[in-house]
């Protein structure tokens, strides 16, 4: 498994150098920071602690852009399975499906305040949750990370059953919700129900279907033949 | 299991906070300071984010002291079993060792900088690492109780309920087949690789979705008003 931390709208220099220290404590290199408050990243990255891990952070402007590369992408989220219209999963099976991916994971974590944003969370492909009691249940930042990454590395040497998969990378899901968009757009379709969260709920809908990077790709090769003759 | 969380010349408010916030994310309550840095603990008494824990934590001048009424006490090392000249098991199996006790319980963690002493370690029964890189073996304080928490609860917590889900009847999914077939039909894909191997290839696609019901009326109603305008 290759491992990308996210860090979404991050506001906290030290919340954002803890993240990076248990990374480096539990193995991990690659961190990525999303609209992180420019102060709080130069603060974390010019700390005493700062680290290679900080060092090498890489800035993104959007969820889209950070998870590119990305075949499986899972959010953190403080909320329970029933307040969430996604997959959610405990931090166990979450931890299993991550350790089973071939391709590269991206592991999500909002903002201190608001955690991940809906349209964050439609470009995940599920959701999990550290057991936290339901009447204290968000964690500090920086812990949430170091248990996440705790729960990933601590069973590392438990034999894996299932056949591992290439899930399709995140940008060939983005680029499949684009060409659907416009095809929908082209045909009407989009005007009816309309607007943002017309377009995150096609999103959601793309990464449910879970499928293969070669399905993907056929799928897109569809998609393309449709709109060339919508088009004309 | 009853569970005292003891901090030993903690001086750093932050941690004691973080500490504090982790225990009762995870359901602890008993916070015991030893030698704590005094302007650290009032600070952390006084903060935004002091808890029922925080206030309620209480003093102590020796770790003799602090552990008096306690069964089974294990102290946290970044050493490794080699270094030091006392049992050390593996957090998972001072986790279990830890549940199975019905006596008091107490867990203890070092000072940022030293950790423990061979003084405060004489107090223990064993000690417990986290499995952290050889190369980067301190964690932060409060990181480091958050998960040393969770892996005491991670087995005892609840597994999430996931979402049941209503998979797609067969013939609903035999309908999104029809309709796609149609449609790559009138825009010229179909004849391109053509024929009854093309159509069994898009049936299997569209079962490898695993679509629920739900996403499979959606996705009959997008292939719907493509159709249309296709058709028109």
């Amino acid at each position: 498994m290759s491992l990308a931390v996210v860090l979404v709208r991050s506001r906290n220099s030290l919340n954002i150098g803890a993240a990076a220290r248990a990374m480096s404590n539990f193995g991990f290199d690659d961190l990525r920071l999303v609209e992180a408050y420019r102060v709080a990243a130069e603060e974390a990255r010019s700390g005493v602690k700062a680290d290679a891990v900080l060092q090498q952070a890489r800035d993104f402007s959007s969820v889209a852009e950070a998870v590119a590369d990305c075949h499986l992408v899972i959010g953190t989220t403080a909320l329970g399975p029933r307040d969430v219209e996604m997959p959610c999963k405990s931090l166990i099976d979450a931890a299993k499906q991550m350790r089973r991916s071939k391709g590269q994971v991206a592991l999500l974590f909002g903002s201190e305040k608001f955690g991940l944003s809906n349209d964050d969370m439609s470009h995940c492909h599920l959701l999990t949750r550290i057991p936290t009691r339901l009447d204290h249940r968000a964690m500090n930042l920086g812990q949430a990370v170091a248990v996440t990454l705790y729960e990933l590395i601590r069973t590392g040497a438990e034999p894996l059953a299932e056949k591992p998969v290439v899930e399709a990378a995140a940008g060939s899901n983005e680029r499949i919700g684009e060409l659907l968009i416009e095809a929908l757009t082209l045909s009407g379709y989009a005007k009816q129900a309309g607007g943002v969260s017309q377009e995150r709920k096609i999103r959601q809908l793309i990464r449910r279907m879970g499928l293969s990077e070669k399905d993907a790709m056929a799928v897109q090769g569809m998609l393309r033949q449709m709109l060339w003759k919508l088009r004309g």
